[in-house]
């Protein structure tokens, strides 16, 4: 059969290497698009004379760009055949994407375990995106539930331990980063680091209600395979299910609105899709500061941030454990604001 | 409160001037998208031979793609609690905007009313859009009626005194164009300006029924913020507001037909969003030929152009004093065209 | 009168050639918007990197750019009054077309020949896309059924003769390509020339549900102008009938699972848009190799396939010589494969 029908269960081993296929060179192009898709306004990503006041060549990439990008290219390999996209963690931007480099990504497999069912079993991969020089952009680490191809089969279980966390010490801020003399003014919000206090919600006011051919624009434009997205046949109540890294982007580019200088995402916690999205929902965001970092570099100060997408009023997360099923996302990252 | 809740009427100062935030590098890609949102032809916004045959450097962004840009970094300072944006005159544009041009843009408020409901008032604007040196690429006076927070407050009315239309003297052509070796043939229509008489009125014949994702896709394109045009929950209705700026792109790109040589926008006299535009409607255009005027660039005339977007048979415009429900865009412009 | 009306069966003479309207440069921005639309991942088209390592300057833009820009530019003059596109000839890919050229296009008229009922007639043209130094990118022969001005006039019939599929002698293959050192693991499938075999079907797994605004943005995109298109006032039955080259890039795209290093089309022998497409149509594809051929570049053969695209199950294409509703496309085309 020349066609690929996705990798199941045992297909897995702990300790292989998987170099995911279609190296994609990105650009402007893709800027555009982003633009386009989501409500982006970052200044950084937004203007190149504003990335060189900042001390950077020129604006680089949106860094979910990066990420979707990467995460496209592991969906043929990794996800086809799941079940569910169960979480992240240890996740890092490395060095930021420029306008015209090339990214490649591979994984390793660094955990397996059969679930009780006996028809599925988790899938750990670290998963490292390349650029043209081979130098790592971005890491992170994912777990998916996937089909198994019998019921019988057993492995030994290998369960990674992961951090809660990423250390902010391991946080890697972009080379010659400056942010003493960022303009407050032309970025659209007055708040600094030192402004935002651990505990401190911000509800981001705007929504967007999605659109089918939004969602899909979004997802074939990072080359993600999966059919659930396009294909109203695969899902017994005809919807098709919203790639869970569209709520992502659009809940963190609605975050602007109180986290306009929250501009880089250096660090991925963790992350749950807490319920499916689909067209028609109007999606909104609050975030929670968890925590504040110093770094190294002349100007940056570090945000850990929750980040939560939900498709009606932004009140509680969960009951008794679970999330309400007006949750769409929780995602807890850093990211780097101007002291 | 971290979040931007939007200037209301008492906000503004006459003679304040508003620096709006969010630079943007537009390119390649903007111009890429523009062309997928809009049916636009024009040779010279299309091809960069075309655009080196009249004696520019590379094909310039569309007019309107500026006019976009600057409008849309005003909304957050302008229009968040506009009621209605009621009308724009005085606006040329002074240089093109090249890909790779940074855009940002200043407001001067110049005028103030409280309208007799007490509820509300009207702020005047003179918003100009710059480039990264500097250099000042469009510039345009808008009036919108803004909520008041309280009733109670009074201000001096200062009601500015705008041009019923821009001199044709004053408008700038782009340096170096020279549209005497212009190729009809090329461009897709053989009239030349001569050809227009005052008075002549053209139906552009073609027709775009507008669709959600299209208007949104244009919209976030340009960092425009407003909410009525993303979230259903809104407005009463449940429909979202076209942004009127979409309105105007899509009626100027019908144009084409008809008026396929009236390359360059340089000069917005008056224009009224006549009637709200939804996704669903059917939207054409006819234009009327207002006036001619020489320039003193080589092979360059002038004409001032209304153009008329409705959303069913292209008719009459008012009945008492009031524009027809079909009626959603008139727009007086100057264009230039090659003699 | 101002506005073009479309040109009517009478208005062609054999041997005529026509100039068509607007030329176009295209480039990063067209790219970004090709993978947005479709599922298109052929890593030569997607990586500059992989490009290269084939022999490449960069990554060329995508053969079915070159192909709907070309086309687009013809439909004012060709198919405006068309009632529908009977057909594809001797169609050959001449040389890449890489980011930043400007496409134009010429038709000749080689055939005429008025229809049994009177109404109509078709019309045959040989068209040519050429590049900002007049180098021919593309050429292929098309006809359509035109509708008449009157139905007493009478010309007298031409028919071409026209070859059954393109001569693989006579393709061209892209100067500098060296397929030898080609990285099958990350173009993404293992599939070599010889791997296929005549006869071979290949179901192509995937499967896109269709939208109104996806269709509109690329048709517009390549500045195709058909009203039928956009318009939904158009048809009796209200609907917009999506341009058979999206079906065709979509099919395409979509051939990518099995055929994912048939990197380059360069020979189109024949093609039928079967029945129309609307949006909410499930597009799958299945291609069947109809025959090999070897080239004297290194490393490269050729690949005749038929390409076939369905809205619902792929089975039979005809009953009792008629396309079975269900089908959309049926397509013949060379396309290289790495040796």
């Amino acid at each position: 059969m020349k066609t690929n029908p996705g990798r199941f269960f045992e297909d897995y081993r702990v300790g292989e290497v998987i170099v995911h296929a279609v190296p994609r060179t990105v650009g402007l192009g893709e800027r555009a698009l982003y633009h386009a898709l989501y409500p982006a306004r970052g200044a950084v990503h937004s203007s190149d004379e504003f990335a060189r006041s900042v001390g950077l060549p020129a604006s680089p990439l949106d860094d979910l760009i990066a990420f979707h990008t990467v995460f496209g290219k592991t969906v043929p390999d990794i996800s086809l055949n799941a079940v569910a996209n169960l979480g992240y963690a240890e996740g890092r931007w490395l060095r930021p994407v420029w306008p015209g480099d090339t990214l490649r990504a591979e994984s390793e497999v660094i955990g397996l375990k059969e679930t009780s069912s006996g028809a599925t079993g988790v899938v750990w991969v670290r998963t490292q995106g390349l650029n043209q020089r081979g130098e790592p952009v971005l890491e992170y680490v994912r777990w998916v539930m996937v089909r198994k191809r019998r019921r019988e089969v057993v492995v030994d279980a290998v369960v990674p331990v992961l951090a809660a966390s990423v250390d902010p010490g391991t946080l890697v801020v972009p080379e010659r980063l400056d942010l003493t003399r960022y303009d407050f003014a032309l970025a659209g919000e007055r708040h600094r680091w030192g402004d935002y206090a651990i505990g401190e919600v911000i509800d981001h006011v705007d929504a967007v209600t999605v659109e089918e051919a939004e969602h899909m624009l979004a997802t074939r434009l990072w080359q993600n395979t999966s059919k659930v997205h396009f294909d109203v046949t695969q899902r017994e109540d005809s919807k098709r299910l919203i790639y869970g890294g569209h709520v992502i982007s659009l809940a963190r580019a609605l975050s602007f609105n109180g986290l306009a200088n929250a501009s880089f995402i250096v660090g991925l916690n963790a992350g749950a899709h807490a319920n499916p999205c689909f067209a028609g929902d109007t999606v909104r965001a609050w975030s929670e500061v968890l925590d504040l970092a110093d770094t190294a570099a002349l100007g940056v100060g570090a945000l850990r941030l929750r980040l939560v997408a939900t498709k009606g009023a932004a009140g509680a997360l969960r009951v008794d454990g679970k999330y309400l099923p007006e949750v769409l996302l929780d995602l807890d990252y850093w990211a780097l604001v101007p002291k």
